[in-house]
């Protein structure tokens, strides 16, 4: 189960990609990742289950093409925040505490997603293996662009950096989840805004 | 949905309450808490729906129940530990992380069922007022033990007690699942013992 994702991909073929993946996003909300088959994304997609499985190899599949994409966009906020010309510590840390603390409907749907694959990673290990590799990937992305957005700062943390992007995205999870569950009770980033600060040692 | 614990259970009573909760632990574990019914938890417990229905209103109740033991225990595994005279506040953090960080099966078992009910909550209405008044409940206990063991030491945190609470929860959360999906890369309490100590501002 990898990523059938080509090194030169023609523009229709990603077109058939990128509307499988709309599609899905928007089944699994729906049904919930376990409730949503395969025929249905493609029903929704408007394509044949042929098209599905020339671009996909399976529903699991789907779910780490939309992590990598996910990550990405964030990696690519943090660095955009992290090489804004003149900008203190604690701006770049707004900025990127900001993007963490992105509350949207998608973000939510996200965040659901997840934790239903993460609960179908733990009991089956084909999906374990993908779902470790992407969180591996993921967090070897964020920790070379904190980096050099410490470096850039001329700061240094107080624990390796990995521990820090772990606990930043236990924190965002956690956060999220909580207000999920009741959402009164926190602020949206409230959690990462309070914590990760302390950890940087800088004001945010 | 509350719980139907009374003020004053007979033993009796309690027993059988005891059975019906164990079972359903079992049964969680083994079929997930949507493909556990009632039924299968009053088989395991050897009773009656009847005898079910007599002491828990439905199985959401269960989890509930369930989850005010757990925090129950670990409440006064932390109460024990800030007790202990003359123990310095770094001993008495490394005993309550050693609490959190306690990675056996049934923890394990425990953080699966808790977040399949948190997905149940977040899509179900009445679930989710029971699930945000179990864990407002939950966090206020942690928060006045957190704070007595606090006081015990001469200690003031950076940040209110409630956040640290969330932060500890979120993070002892993130790990375990980590962990459930990448076994080797993370060591048990590891994210706990490097992030907790900075927020208190003690060395572990």
């Amino acid at each position: 189960m990898t990523t059938t994702a080509e090194p030169r991909i023609t523009p229709r073929r990603q077109a058939t990609r990128d509307r499988v993946l709309a599609a899905a996003s928007e089944v699994f909300a729906e049904r919930g990742f376990h409730g949503a088959s395969v025929e249905d994304i493609c029903d929704r997609a408007g394509f044949t289950r042929g098209a599905f499985y020339s671009n996909f190899t399976s529903k699991d599949d789907l779910v780490v093409e939309l992590s990598r994409r996910h990550s990405e966009a964030l990696v690519d906020r943090i660095r955009r925040a992290s090489e804004r010309e003149h900008a203190s510590a604690e701006e770049v840390l707004r900025d990127v505490l900001a993007a963490l603390a992105d509350d949207s409907r998608s973000k939510e749907r996200w965040l659901v997603l997840t934790t239903e694959f993460t609960l179908h990673a733990i009991r089956d290990a084909d999906a374990r293996r993908a779902w470790a590799a992407q969180q591996r990937r993921v967090r070897d992305e964020l920790v070379l662009v904190v980096d050099e957005a410490l470096a850039g700062q001329g700061l240094t943390l107080p624990i390796p950096t990995e521990l820090f992007v772990r606990a930043a995205i236990a924190l965002a999870h956690g956060s999220m989840t909580q207000r999920l569950v009741e959402p009164r009770s926190l602020s949206v980033g409230e959690l990462e805004r309070t914590v990760l600060p302390i950890l940087l040692g800088v004001g945010a």
